[in-house]
């Protein structure tokens, strides 16, 4: 598959990580690219995030460069700002363009501090090394807990040719719907505004990111940037945009899912999919309450068909409905009836949940035409073994 | 200790559970005591809630008897009202008291239909066995995965004599604030208005139950019922009555510190004081979501100091505060300074997280005079495994 035009990319391992497994990475843009971004809405944010938001405001959405790494968040920090700063500087100074237009990352540690040297020791190589084809690279060096890199690619056909996309995020734990989570970025070769391209990706946000949620707790650190840099030559227009957001999405659900196959000690993807309330927002509100609910999400590492905690926890969203006009499949048998239990097999029925996947739909029975689709993932012995020693 | 004069108790194996113990149990007062209840916040309710509910508003907040089983929530069942009312019709005429001075409460799986005919059988031989003595008998009856039952006394001395205080509750797991959260029981002998008894209830409560949190899940079944006889013959004055609910505080306050410590798979209670807050509220939200971190309590299940994700945890509360003004202690180790890593022995700190109580102190620096205190547990692989088998 054909990356995006006029991207290149540089992983290599720089000292921050303890273990010696790449760590810092670059992305390129040959030409300053149209950027958006979300952010965390952690009431602490690192300093990533507020230079990082500066300098999108500074260069009124332009980027050329993003500078992430793994290993230390750079968040809670002496002198955060600075060190974010003096990394940028150097990147900008490497490619000759404004500072305000190299975007810092950074996950790992809170709390400790980030040597910057470390950072602009590593540049000189990284530079020398940035080719089109080491997308993958940057994939893997922005792991942590993640056990597999996440990219997703797709090819949009416009009538001036083909805009090609492709994202890559790393997840883990620490992911929560409503908020950027985790770092994502994604590089389209289209020609689009910033200000069209902040519309594209709050909507494919929407629709991906803030439907996702693995253990219920948010970031310091979480970014999704979303860079169009027009090396392709096409201009989209305004249908087109739509066609090209509508891919950008089905990336970024992608990569979402792959952040919830994978999340911590994760041995099933759990999709839930709400239909029948009044609005989206109530769906997703009752999506979301299923799929932090512990005990669901236990049930299912156990492959037990126990809807009614699935209900309860549906109870606790806050949302108004009327519990005897509720039924819910799993797998796609029907569990639950008008709130009560339907007749299935139990045997059978744990014998499926013992696949990789699992499927809950919850359907409010009526006029209601609030649905949403929601990504989380099972609760095993392996999420609290790897967080209790994940740091020390 | 002498428990609260006028009160009966009695518990049998009923056949409700699968495993042989105790399931049922009775609580009576012999003359109708004034009563006031809180009730879970979940859209699902229990049959047994509902009805609750119905006889504290028919009774005008007079009860005579609580009947409690455990092993069956009666929850999301085909004819669940009535099975209730069944039973409660039974208590009320081997006792010769109206129906609606009986409530029903009930905790176990969702969605299985309750024979009432276990609770018919059984009450003949609990009705003979009553006795004042047999307090613990109930307090074991009505656990589910409660490794201990839990129980907390009072003796108040006021100027006509001494108040006894007596309270059982049942935890685990399904535990959360602002819920009536878990099921529990209050005996008191004084003689109080049930509209005062609402007033102490709501405020006890919400300093102890409503500052608890397992896993942030909450249940279909959850109530917390405080009844006063008046067979001690004593009427306390208004200022009294502040005395004695300030004990009914400290005997809450108690059972709430008994369900945390007794979390499913808890290895240690975790405290949590948060001061310098705008307002209590505030501070209840930032504690709230210390507690319910995942990533906090699985790092103090493996004794690491982490303090950068006690401080992230913090700034998901949706509270405005500097993070370069919050000082974190924990185990009374400065742990973080001005929202930066504070100089101490990582190693040492370690060792006394290894103890079965943890303690977090989260300070925001200024004029802040809103505080909490709030309990939970830690995240350990027990949770996992008593969670991902419990109902099969």
């Amino acid at each position: 598959m054909i990356p995006p035009l006029g991207y290149r990319y540089a992983a290599t391992y720089a000292g921050i990580r303890k273990v010696s497994k790449e760590d810092l990475a670059l992305i390129v843009s040959d030409t300053p690219a149209s950027a958006a971004a979300v952010f965390t809405n952690n009431r602490i944010q690192a300093a990533p995030v507020r230079i990082s938001r500066q300098h999108l405001r500074a260069s009124r959405g332009r980027v050329s460069a993003i500078l992430v790494n793994a290993g230390n968040a750079n968040c809670a920090t002496r002198n955060g700002d600075e060190v974010a700063l003096i990394c940028c500087r150097a990147v900008a100074k490497h490619l000759q363009v404004p500072v305000a237009n190299v975007l810092p990352a950074s996950t790992g540690v809170i709390g400790v501090e980030l040597d910057p040297r470390l950072v602009t020791d590593a540049l000189p190589r990284m530079i020398d090394d940035l080719t089109e084809s080491r997308f993958p690279d940057v994939s893997h060096a922005i792991m942590t807990t993640d056990t597999i890199p996440k990219e997703a690619f797709a090819e949009v056909p416009l009538k001036g040719g083909e805009v090609k996309i492709a994202g890559m995020t790393k997840g883990s734990g620490m992911i929560h719907p409503n908020l950027a989570t985790t770092l994502g970025f994604v590089m389209m070769d289209a020609a689009i505004s910033p200000i069209h391209l902040r519309q594209m990706l709050l909507n494919a946000t929407q629709r991906s990111f803030n439907r996702l949620s693995v253990d219920g707790d948010t970031s310091t650190n979480d970014m999704v940037v979303l860079l169009a840099n027009g090396s392709s030559g096409i201009k989209p227009s305004e249908r087109e945009r739509r066609t090209l957001e509508e891919s950008l999405c089905l990336v970024m659900e992608d990569l979402a899912e792959q952040i919830a196959r994978d999340g911590e000690g994760a041995s099933k993807l759990i999709t839930i999919r709400v239909v029948g309330a009044e609005t989206e927002e109530a769906a997703t509100r009752i999506a979301r309450c299923i799929a932090n609910s512990p005990l669901v999400k236990t049930a299912i590492a156990g492959s037990d068909p126990n809807w009614g905690r699935i209900l309860s926890a549906a109870g606790n969203a806050g949302v108004e409905f009327d519990a005897t006009q509720v039924d819910i499949y799993m797998q796609g048998v029907l569990v639950c009836s008008g709130g009560l239990a339907a007749d299935f097999s139990e045997a059978e029925l744990k014998t499926r949940l013992d696949e990789k996947e699992c499927l809950i739909r919850f359907e409010i029975r009526g006029e209601g035409k609030g649905e949403t689709r929601f990504w989380t993932c099972d609760f095993t012995e392996g999420y609290i073994r790897i967080n209790a020693s994940y740091r020390t």
